[in-house]
């Protein structure tokens, strides 16, 4: 059996990390990939790391025919993606891993996106595309809207201690490191190779981050009450991996317990001994998520920290994860491939 | 079906390059991992970035029942290499990574590698690993010595040109641009990132580098006569990647017919489009060899480049597929993921 | 005017910072380098990188005249140096860059440092050499220790704040990225290129890193009562610079004007625009220590980051800047070059 | 005595590199600094890096009183700078970064650069910057043209073999390794992080970068009969530096002598012990120059490689070097700044 597969958005590097999964996906075959200036062109020139594969040309979206696609990821920017996807034939099953269909609240989009949003109606079809806690609405869901990649991380190491209670969720911090994929292919001067190695820098300092209306968004409605955590992400020298160091209040060993039972079934994620501390070289180009949890010299205090690569797991791989769950495959089919060290 | 497999020497790069690669391999099974200073130890607590596979512990060799075990990769230090292989039951199937097999001729392998070799006996039974070139001889060997990562790449560049006389054998040139991660999980000064980042340098320069006793071997036997390369290394700030710079004398466009023709049917050598050049950046982290072939402005002198994983299709990933083809497996099981980009 | 100067322990990064530093000094002459397992040889030879430079070959302590020598810089492992400032003349200006005379209580040292202290009368004359807040006390000392280079960065964005009152000293929270020179020029894995670059992770979690000995001594003194802050250090792949991510509460704007007078006739130290926030790119390679604030969306809190060059302002700059004091000179000699940016 | 000097095209980054050097200068004073898009800007926002210098603002081109300028460098792209210095007044002395004045043959100039010259009077005043080849006419000069960054690595390694005829230049092979910031500060896919670092390939390759038209010029005059050598870039994923690795036919021996005679006099350049090898590590940042020569294995074949920091030596520091000639002053003053390393 095979499901034909549409990428929108496939010259940029959440569609090129599509690709990179589904190529050895048991059952999905890549059936039309779609791309605006790029159009016409090969993907093997313009993902030359691709060239093994016998990929369909990409086209524009207008050459797709859609009746003949069993599910579609949308890899597009914010704001283009709901304009695209308004297009799509509404019995099209859809993952989309832009910010669009995030928010469930249209002002809260437009307080963090700094744009009214133009889909309302579809926005009601989305289901919020983190897998672990959305898996039986995704089974069934026509829309999937794929997190953030730092809303995935912090999510991943506070959601058990907020919806547990074991942590004070007026005293959250996280401290993000992020690659600079996470910027996507465009052309900006801080992201310029001599811009960027070498050294490293705060930036959206002060609660200023879009992925702050998914926290915001997730933890209120889990703590029954509004919570705003403290988030600052920093720009790191490397390719792929966040790391998020998060500092809670609460007891360290009931942190780590909390987390190891959430999380003891899950194919993809894995909490650490107590103590240990994970790393992004460990998880790099997989889909897994390393979580570590550490006790303060000060009691009462806990640091969790959590790894992912921002591209799987906190993108395309998730996206993958939930378009399995959709058609019914094994979750993990496509995903089991090992991080990549050195 | 399943083929049991034991890797020696599991605790360094190459030993986890091939564990990362076996585990999506259909029938193999890691049956037995052998350390020396690290066994006992967990191989996720040695390669984190492995926690999510269900390993055997390493273990010292003594500890193996080879009897059970249908292939065993040896992935040690030369010399070392030869002395444990000589210890193992001589009905065991081995695939070395190690320079010790390599030369068939022991006063080469004094002369480059300044040691006696010990194990001659063993080395009668050794083929030269390079699979494209060897496929019939490997199918039935008891023992394959993988080829040296610098040489494999010089080899997959020059072969075809070599053997069909289209290039002048008395003025070849290969400058090669090498990563990190070839050098191994050493503990040398120059290694470490604060004195390796940032910067690059030629190493082994004038034609003391060990790999020139294979180019030496291999390329004198196809061209009939002593054949002797100028060949450079340097080492690069990357963990991964080799780019060999070749200038040769010859037709370009009879060059670049004579590689097309060579690996039209390879499932992982690419030559590019007359005129393009290959990256790094693009093999990384999988099996693929990409090669590009350019004429210099002066008549009658080409360009050939050629780029690889060093630990994969320089290493591992080379004796994987050799492995599958010693086993009667399909030549490319386990080894056709996509590379890492970015 | 010529001041004689010798450096023990010339061999490591931070003896070849000073030698750096010291080239375009206008009166420091460089009259004895010593290594240990490196003498008799040439620096050029240790580091090529200070070819063009006419300096003594490193020699054994017991080959050094100390009377002729004006000011010795001590750039030894902790423990060891100790042991070697123990023999020198009481009469020799030292200043020291290891920990070994930074903690006044010698129970202290015994604790962070895991190994008793043995030159405690050496101690007692020793000054904190935290330049710009320890002035007059360096200017007449014997024995000037160094700080910490992640101990320095913490203190420079947070003593005027805790001298000040201007934030709850409970409830300080640092964040610390840090480049792998602050390591020296150790054999261990975790320094190889191969395991440090491309990824990143948190190390002494929970409040286990030596340099909050300082902290806690530092902090404890200017607010007449016990503060214990939360320090997480993470390794960068990088080799130069540290960025401190502090979480206070406190006025924000309090905050910075506040920051902004304590430093506002400080050559080395600059306080940003309000909202703006520092990076390591722009203080490498350099004396400079720059540090922004920005206010969190929650009220009451705010995030002061502070950037500098761990091997200069954080080590060998701050030990130069202190000689220039012991010996009467313009604190800025030698100490004036532009960051290297890109 | 104090110079005044205005820099045109201050926002990129050998104009920055110039600033950064000048800024330690004893005679220098930078009095306008000019910029297009970004005029109106204070420096220490376009660069912070240089926060602690007290610069003039940036300011469009008409705003400059080029009667008060000493002298000017102009450190735009080519073909904008030859329209540029064509409006300036005669008698204003100019050192230009640019590649318009480098080819005396304007027809070369259209081939190379595929646009035609069209500033042929101004080029006749030009000399050719590479100073310690042109001292007499760059002292006297009103303009001179700063070499291309690896037109000047190659010729400093092959000059002096060129003109004593002690290499076959019909068999000169040059393999250079070139860091990012040589293409400059644009916004083109290929020097984004993501795209080039981890990774590297040849660009330009079969004789077409442009800097070939240097060394003809250059070459064929030394050698009184054309000569054209073969020449390949490969891009790095690194900020500074470029590594020429040169593949010549010649006596090993007398290369080096050659080479040890003709530099012995020079401040810069370092020609090292027989058999050693440079690297970028160790000029990094600075303006000297590292050349090793090594015998192949092959008799009558030498392997030269030079190293300089392609924004120093290569660019601005050249620049300042020939601005002291031009000016009669010490020709290393602001330049003996030592390599930064690590």
């Amino acid at each position: 059996m095979t499901h034909k597969i549409a990428i929108i958005g496939a010259s940029g590097y959440t569609g090129a990390e599509l690709i990179r999964l589904i190529a050895t996906h048991p059952t999905f075959e890549l059936a039309a990939l779609v791309a605006h200036t790029k159009a016409g062109r090969a993907m093997s020139d313009v993902f030359p790391h691709l060239t093994h594969l016998d990929l369909p040309e990409l086209v524009r979206l207008e050459k797709v025919e859609f009746k003949d696609i069993d599910l579609c990821f949308c890899a597009l920017p914010h704001n283009t993606s709901q304009k695209v996807i308004a297009t799509l034939p509404k019995s099209l099953r859809i993952v989309d891993l832009s910010a669009d269909f995030r928010l469930r609240d249209a002002q809260a989009y437009e307080k963090w996106y700094q744009t009214p949003h133009t889909a309302l109606e579809t926005q009601k079809d989305a289901v919020y595309g983190l897998t672990e806690f959305y898996r039986d609405q995704i089974a069934t869901a026509r829309l999937v809207a794929g997190t953030g990649c730092n809303a995935a991380t912090g999510q991943y190491m506070l959601r058990p201690l907020v919806q547990n209670q074991v942590i004070d969720t007026d005293e959250i911090i996280l401290d993000m490191k992020c690659a600079v994929s996470g910027a996507g292919r465009l052309l900006k001067e801080n992201l310029l190779h001599a811009e960027l190695s070498e050294g490293y820098n705060a930036y959206a300092v002060g609660g200023t981050h879009r992925h702050l209306g998914e926290f915001d968004q997730e933890f209120s409605a889990l703590a029954g009450k509004p919570v705003k955590i403290q988030f600052t992400p920093h720009l790191m020298p490397v390719n792929r991996g966040i790391l998020a160091t998060g500092y809670v209040k609460g007891e360290p060993q009931m942190v780590h317990e909390t987390l190891m039972s959430a999380y003891q079934n899950e194919p993809f994620i894995f909490v650490l001994p107590f103590g240990r501390t994970p790393s992004t070289h460990h998880v790099r180009g997989s889909n897994f998520c390393h979580i570590g949890v550490t006790g303060d010299r000060i009691d009462g205090r806990a640091i969790v920290i959590c790894a992912i690569d921002n591209l799987t797991k906190g993108s395309s791989g998730q996206a993958l994860q939930n378009a399995n769950i959709m058609l019914g495959q094994d979750e993990a089919a496509g995903l089991m491939m090992a991080p990549l060290f050195p």
